[in-house]
């Protein structure tokens, strides 16, 4: 049987799970594949932590080079993460003739062009399906199973933390701090959440889908951002009683000459299936233009999901060299020469429906100034619910608008701020609503 | 640009979408696959129906050898159905050196073992794509995203036409007759809709996707089917009191040295997310050890859906020709030699929890004579519900069960069905719930 020999850089969490798989199920990867594959080296710098692996001799080292450098090698699997060393060990490993599997989000989202232009002139091929969404197959999708389709939008729930913190504070009314909390105990969330909770790593996988499905390169620095730290359970409650789920959502939408690409937290319907995705779970909705809708979902994140795509991943570039076809699919899903420049559209021209929140005194004629500061800035205003519950002193005023633009949005917000009769700052979710406007340029019928 | 050419035995609904793609996304494809797919010749028998389409002349012809013999066609895309002469022309095309595509679940279902013997043979790619989910790449995601895994589970909605009319007796509480009219009005359904509302184009998908999760040949008359066509709005108002949702399941369980695989209704509880697809839609959920749940959903039929799984499949073998990778993956998942025989789990030996009707004499005692030839044949009652709706002169007595074997279950139904205070036919309908027993016998953590 041949032999196809794998090297890893890093070996966490993920990464202990490929080699487990590879390890444990070695007879199964051949009964599919047809030939052996070998973990011959992995790099790290702690190499005595028990992995509950028996490796052979010599396979762990602490020198990364032992890995790039090595002639046998023929995949070389990235899972250190970050964009320091990462990506200078990678462009190495390509120099070597290696191929390349990696997970790692955020530096495919900030330096993927100059990642793929190296794989490309070297004839390598550059493999991530686990860098976004876990174990679902999105990456593939993309690429293969929907290739007949002009992608017209794509909406995900791409961070299980956020997920979880969000779905915990809809079941059990706690603050963000509480669920937080719980989510670290429980090993969802980092030490450090700022990438999970600031709706980053969700960015960086929304940079990646959205060139994926388009033919672009999307700069990750263009996409609006914005995370779940200020989400309350007051809000989630108004939610509820319009009808609507609050859940950190990945847009990306198809204009044509621009792509709407942004992450924020999102009111989402009952009926719409996302709602439904709780607790750590990813799910992503894709429309493309003979398809219709479809939705994949999944575990996001986690040892053995993502590293059932790592092993994807390996499988696939492994069938590339026993066939010598490697390069056989462009990385970036087209062809280099078809790739667009395609700007993705400032946050203030995004035109959807709005969910607003002022803490206003509890006096006559409130309402009416609102509505008329509103008016001036061309925003309808579809239904207000007043309920008198005492928050701090004030009553909250809450309000869902008809389809509005985010400029005007943002200037009534301001000057409804300064009004005598409101406090502190107004709470602003946008709405994701299927019978928004349509905005979108492109969606012809085949 | 390489040109790779196609030709195309049959046009009816899904290959008018084809040619459609093919023509109209001529761009859109060459970006993405690097090279030109020219629809050279088609085969139908009627070539002078209105298809909305320009072809060009020569294009279109009576003769199905045209498209087969023609030396310079490289993928033969077979659209015809049905078991005939389908598999006649795909046999030819093979030995004729091309490449082939179809949708054609039945003849997959009943001739697969042959047809890929013969595609082998000639080193030739056999690829089946839109025979299962139209638009939902299951059929890539079990040959090459999971390959990771062990498949523990299968469950899934395929056929459109019976989530249709069972959607439409829950909304509407209409009779599966009416439903099934308005189906047939609204064109989800064929003039004769046995193959549909008997299960058994679900029962052909189902066969399909069982050998290549398992890497086993699938007897497609071992399979229990049982369709749609007795289910009464009472039984759905019921299950709705249970917390259930009555759907019809394709049903695969890998226990090892045997696979339970079945077809028919059953009832899955609220929270499980299949529940919620409605409609013509499908979805299907897969257990793989180390991925745990991941779900696929999207339209499982239609013009374009179908034809969007129908053209990734050309694009994959055409990127195999470019590359010179063909025979790349193994039509069935799985290396030829490691193909197991693994027999279907008769019926008989299935262990569920089931939901039963009885038609009862309304008065005292009936509940324990029936109660008591159940506990003769070891079948544990979890809840009752009799609550006095009149039909037919009788009153509906409805049980739930624990785990319980199906062959007592008959041999109990029998019993009951004999006595003199029940009137009628039991009604047996099986549930599917998450916190059944797990009999799965191969379930060992990686």
């Amino acid at each position: 049987m041949k032999k196809i020999y794998v090297g890893m850089l890093g070996c966490g969490t993920v990464g202990t799970g490929v080699a487990k798989i590879l390890i444990r199920r070695k007879a199964l990867i051949e009964s599919r594949l047809g030939a052996s594959l070998i973990l011959k080296r992995i790099a790290d710098i702690d190499i005595q932590r028990d992995r509950n692996i028996f490796f052979d001799e010599g396979v762990l080292t602490t020198d990364a080079q032992k890995v790039v450098d090595d002639p046998l090698i023929d995949i070389v699997v990235e899972m250190i993460g970050g964009v320091g060393v990462a990506k200078d060990l990678i462009l190495k490993a390509i120099r070597n003739g290696k191929q390349i599997v990696t997970a790692n989000k955020a530096l495919l989202a900030v330096h993927g062009p100059e990642l793929f232009k190296a794989s490309e002139a070297n004839h390598a091929d550059l493999a991530f399906e686990a860098s976004v969404g876990g174990c679902m197959p999105i990456i593939k999708s993309l690429r293969e199973s929907l290739i007949a389709n002009q992608i017209m939008e794509m909406t995900g729930i791409l961070n299980g933390t956020c997920n979880f913190i969000l779905s915990k504070i809809t079941a059990d009314n706690s603050t963000f701090h509480e669920a937080l909390a719980i989510a670290q105990a429980k090993g969802f969330a980092e030490t450090d959440p700022a990438l999970d909770v600031g709706g980053f790593d969700t960015a960086h996988k929304l940079a990646i889908l959205s060139a994926l499905a388009y033919g672009t390169e999307i700069n990750y620095n263009d996409i609006y951002i914005e995370g779940i730290t200020l989400i309350t359970p007051l809000d989630i409650v108004f939610a509820r009683e319009f009808g609507y789920k609050i859940k950190l959502l990945a847009i990306s939408k198809n204009r044509g000459d621009t792509a709407d690409v942004r992450v924020h937290p999102a009111m989402i319907p009952f009926d719409n299936l996302l709602s439904e995705i709780n607790g750590s779970l990813n799910a992503i909705k894709v429309v493309g233009d003979a398809v219709g809708d479809i939705i994949l979902y999944g575990h996001g994140a986690g040892m053995m999901p993502t590293a059932s795509a790592v092993i994807s991943d390996i499988v696939d570039l492994a069938r590339n060299l026993l066939t010598g076809a490697t390069g056989r699919i462009p990385a970036l899903s087209f062809q280099t020469n078809a790739i667009k420049k395609i700007p993705v559209l400032p946050i203030d021209k995004i035109r959807t429906h709005y969910y607003f929140r002022f803490a206003a005194i509890d006096q006559p004629g409130v309402l009416s100034k609102i509505a008329g500061v509103l008016g001036d800035h061309n925003i309808s205003i579809k239904s207000v619910h007043q309920k008198g519950r005492k928050s701090e002193g004030a009553v909250p005023v809450v309000m869902l608008t008809h389809i509005a633009q985010e400029a005007s949005v943002k200037k009534a917000l301001a000057e409804i701020s300064a009004l005598e009769i409101v406090s502190g700052k107004p709470v602003l979710i946008r709405i994701e609503d299927k019978n928004g406007e349509d905005d979108n340029q492109v969606r012809k019928p085949v």
